[in-house]
C-alpha cells in the first residue's frame, strides 16, 4: 500500500518545447518528491522541479536503460514510501507512451494512479509545422501508425491498408525503418504522393524535409530521431496553409 | 500591413480543462491585447488575461456565430491597428480546427502569423478516460476521422475502410450521426467491438459510456457534445489499463 501521499502521475511533457508542457504538468513537477523521466521529456521540463526533490534518469534508448518491469517497480517503491511521484514522458502518456502499462502496474499494487495528456508528438509536431491533419481544404481523417512496433521492430502491419484509406498518413518513429515504410507508403499513395519529415519538432532545431513519398528516404539519409513523418493530403496542405495564399 | 506590434497567434487551449492549457498558450494569453476565443475554449482561460484586454467570442455553434471570413478579418484588422492578438480554439487547431484558414488569410495579408499546438480533443480526451490509443497492447495504429465534414454534415467517406484498417477508431463531433457511424463502424469492425464514448472529457462533468459500438448510439442517446467515439483496441485496453491487472 501506498503511504498516505504516495502516489503517481503519468505526465506528458509535449512534443519538445518546454513551453508545451501543460499548466498542470507544471504544477506536478513543482510538487513532485520523485520525478522519473524519459529521454524524450524535454530537459528543460526539470528546472520546474523543486529543490530536494529526487530526478531519476530512465531514459530508454533503443539496447539502453532499464527495462519496463524495473520502472515499474520504482514507482511503486517510492509511491509506498509515501512520495508524489511523477513520471514524465515525452508527448502524450497513451499515444505510443505506455502509460497503461505504468498506470496498470501501479493501481494493481493498491496506489493511486492519474494520467495526465500532453500534447501528442503525432498532432504536435506537425501543427508546429504548418501541417493540417485534419482541414476542410481536404483531409477529413489521418491516420497514426508506430514505424517500429516493440514486438518486431518492424512498422505497424496495417500500414499500407491506411495509407489507402486515409487523407493524411503520419507515421511516429520513421527514421529505423523509413526506406521500408516509405516504399510501402508509396504503393499505397502514389509514388508523387507529398510527405514531410518533421525533426526535432516544436524546438528551436526543428527541421522539415519535404519530398515526394518515394523519395523521402534519401532526402532524410543520415538524420537522428526524434522524427514524424507526414503523407498525403496533410503535407500538401502546408504550403497553402503557410503561403498566405487568400 | 501590420502595426509595428501587430501580430497573431492561433492557439490550441487543450480538451477542456483548463489546467490543460500550454505555459506557451498562458503566456500568449495574458501578453495579448485581444482575444477572439472559441465555444470550445475552456472558459476558465480567458482568466488569464490581463485587465483591459479585448475579450470576443467568435463561438461557432452550429448554425450561429459569425463566418470564417469575417472571423478571418477581425484578426487582421485587430492586427493592423497593432494588437497582439490571440486567436483561442479548442483542443489543437490544425486538427479540425480550421487554424490554416485563419493563419493563410492573415498571412496573405502580410501579418505574422504563429501556430501554437494543444493538447488535440482527439488524444486527450481518450487518455483523461484511460483509453490507449497507441499501445504495445495491442493498437499499433489509430485513425482519426470526423464524424460532421464541413461539406456535407456526414462522417468522413473513408471511415469503414479506417475502421477496418486501424487497430483503434476515434470519431470526433461523433454525435449528429451517431448512429449511421456505429452502424458503419459496426459493420467493418464486427458488432460485438468494444467503443467507448467520452463525453465532456478532461473536465470534472466527464463521463464515459462503454458499449460494443452496435449499441452505443442508443447507450447514448439524449446526450449531448463535446464528445469523442474510441472503438476498438484502444477501448477494449480501458479496463487493463485502469483495471489494476499486474
Amino acid at each position: 500500500m501506498a503511504g498516505p501521499r504516495g502516489r503517481v502521475h503519468i505526465v506528458g511533457a509535449g512534443p519538445g518545447d518546454p513551453e508545451l508542457l501543460t499548466l498542470k504538468a507544471a504544477r506536478l513537477i513543482s510538487e513532485a518528491d520523485v520525478i522519473l523521466y524519459d529521454r524524450l521529456a524535454p530537459p528543460g521540463a526539470l528546472s520546474l522541479a523543486r529543490g530536494g526533490a529526487i530526478l531519476v534518469d530512465v531514459g530508454k534508448a533503443p539496447g539502453r536503460g532499464p527495462a519496463q518491469d524495473l520502472i515499474n517497480r520504482e514507482l511503486v517503491r517510492h509511491a509506498e514510501a509515501g512520495r508524489v511521484v511523477v513520471r514524465l514522458k515525452g508527448g502524450d502518456p497513451l499515444v505510443f507512451g505506455r502509460g497503461e502499462e505504468e498506470c496498470s502496474y501501479v493501481l494493481s499494487r493498491g496506489i493511486p494512479c492519474e494520467m495526465v495528456p500532453g500534447v501528442s508528438s503525432a498532432t504536435g509536431a506537425p501543427t508546429c509545422a504548418g501541417i493540417p491533419l485534419g482541414s476542410r481544404w481536404g483531409s477529413s481523417s489521418f491516420a497514426v501508425v508506430t514505424g517500429r512496433t516493440a514486438a518486431s521492430g518492424s512498422p505497424a502491419p496495417s500500414l499500407g491498408a491506411l495509407a489507402r484509406a486515409a487523407d493524411t498518413l503520419v507515421v511516429m518513429m520513421p527514421l529505423s525503418n523509413l526506406g521500408a515504410i516509405a516504399s510501402e507508403a508509396s504503393s499505397a499513395m502514389g509514388a508523387g504522393a507529398p510527405a514531410a519529415l518533421v525533426l526535432n519538432g516544436c524546438t528551436a532545431a526543428q527541421r522539415v524535409i519535404e519530398a515526394p513519398i518515394s523519395e523521402i528516404a534519401s532526402a532524410a539519409a543520415g538524420l537522428g530521431p526524434p522524427a514524424v513523418l507526414v503523407a498525403g493530403a496533410g503535407a500538401a496542405l502546408r504550403r497553402r496553409a503557410l503561403g498566405g495564399a487568400p
